[in-house]
């Protein structure tokens, strides 16, 4: 009788215990005040000819100049012609006009300066609380993931998910930024540090993430008739104000961002039994959502 | 006159430095002895409708009782009818009989027991040597990768990219195994310890992640006619041996492994500039290749 009376209890105080929530429920409720507008002039907008857009999030604050050269490329139609040409398994999918010579439009530097991180100082840093394998620390500024180093005074952008780099072929060459790629499988931070990262993908991530993968060397596709084309790139500052996209990320000096954070470390609702006690950088990813 | 010298004598030098190695490099040069056939009651086969099959490595070694259910219903082609019929981006393609109703066969546990994590002991462990953010430690034990506790005296498999699990319902449901699904993103290791890891996709896992993104919630399929059918799922031992497929995976205890996973953390060829002095276990990925 007294275990049948502990057990009902239980099942009481069980009933009564308010749901545990889930990373998604802190974002689902986070305050208007959390969330920062996308400026215009940041949104790069990729058309498929099939149909379907891809939107990156450019990341001037870490690579000013390439994200310069980006805009300068977007605004003279350079990607006219472009496709995405190489799908490689659990590692990128990379547009751009490929071999096809093509003179840059004024104002692009042709060589940027290698922009693979920055001066740690004048970044607001929440830091991620779990160790990082790549780096002394990882956390969040302006509401990008980054990795970082006190002792070195820097910071740099990492190849998470969806994130976008500048292809480049060997050094000291570090990419127009006319080529450049997103990230489709595990994190391949080993690029960190070695690579311009501009951006990421706020939408549409599974139209390069679905591709078919290309069977040449390096997931480049052998024949050009398999290439992927691109009907425009453009900035949503080159659209009219009615048609632009426009979506907001989490600032990541939110209370609600730190929430999400502790909860994405410390899953405790219904299907998880044993909370990690530590996340991974590049599996909390900053949320993003289309401004309401 | 002395700066010209010391320049020509670095050129010199440099080009008679042997060229940096790759981690391709040491995989594709390893000898016999650091590789290990898998045993063909260990290989399960999935061979979709459309063409093409999908290759499991299981793991015994880590859940035996999941994967006793898994032979059992291979054997009794418990999955005539089975789809893939969840793919949700950046995390699962799910494949089995999903709603459907059907007894299982003689021999398979309806609820096994929660195989999560298994004794440390007896494991002949590989450190990975760089931080983990969900456990006390990581590395490799059997060719596998693990994460562990020497202080709980317990090893788990990882959510690593292309690793299978067992779907399961709410604790403390732990899944039968005719539900499986593989990770096709970033590692969500946030599942380790909570879920049964089985085994590893070693073949053709681009035919999980390159497939069309379910629109339903959490990635499922909205409508039947979407789901991807399966033709067949056996094991390799049901195959006449001529027929059958066979890989093998590198001993993570050769001495080949250990240069594989030290330049994993630390690349130096022609590409990089800034070895990163570290990875992440599910960047590290155990190497398997085709029995020559």
């Amino acid at each position: 009788m007294l275990i049948q009376t502990l057990l009902l209890a239980a099942a009481i105080q069980a009933a009564a215990a308010p749901k545990p929530l889930t990373p998604n429920d802190i974002v689902a409720k986070a305050p208007a005040a959390a969330w920062r507008t996308i400026p215009a002039d940041d949104l790069l907008i990729i058309e498929l000819k099939a149909g379907g857009r891809i939107v990156v999030q450019l990341a001037p604050a870490f690579a000013p100049a390439h994200v310069a050269n980006i805009r300068a490329l977007a605004r003279a139609n350079w990607w006219d012609g472009a496709a995405v040409y190489r799908v490689q398994d659990n590692y990128v999918a990379q547009w751009g006009l490929g071999e096809a010579e093509k003179p840059f439009p004024k104002g692009v530097v042709a060589q940027p300066p290698a922009e693979y991180a920055r001066r740690l100082r004048g970044l607001p840093v929440r830091p991620l609380g779990s160790a990082d394998p790549y780096a002394p620390a990882a956390g969040y500024a302006l509401g990008w993931p980054i990795a970082y180093s006190r002792r070195a005074g820097t910071a740099n952008l990492t190849h998470c998910y969806g994130y976008v780099g500048v292809a480049r072929g060997l050094a000291p060459d570090t990419g127009s930024g006319g080529e450049l790629y997103a990230i489709i499988g595990h994190a391949p931070r080993q690029l960190d540090r070695n690579i311009a990262v501009v951006g990421r993908v706020v939408d549409g991530i599974e139209r390069l993430s679905a591709l078919p993968r290309g069977t040449g060397d390096l997931g480049f596709y052998k024949e050009r008739k398999e290439d992927v084309p691109i009907a425009r790139v453009r900035l949503a500052s080159q659209m009219p104000p009615a048609e632009r996209p426009s979506f907001q990320y989490m600032d990541t000096g939110s209370a609600a961002f730190g929430s999400y954070l502790r909860l994405r470390a410390n899953r405790k609702d219904a299907f998880y039994q044993r909370p990690a006690g530590g996340v991974d950088l590049c599996n909390a990813p900053v949320p993003v959502r289309k401004t309401p």
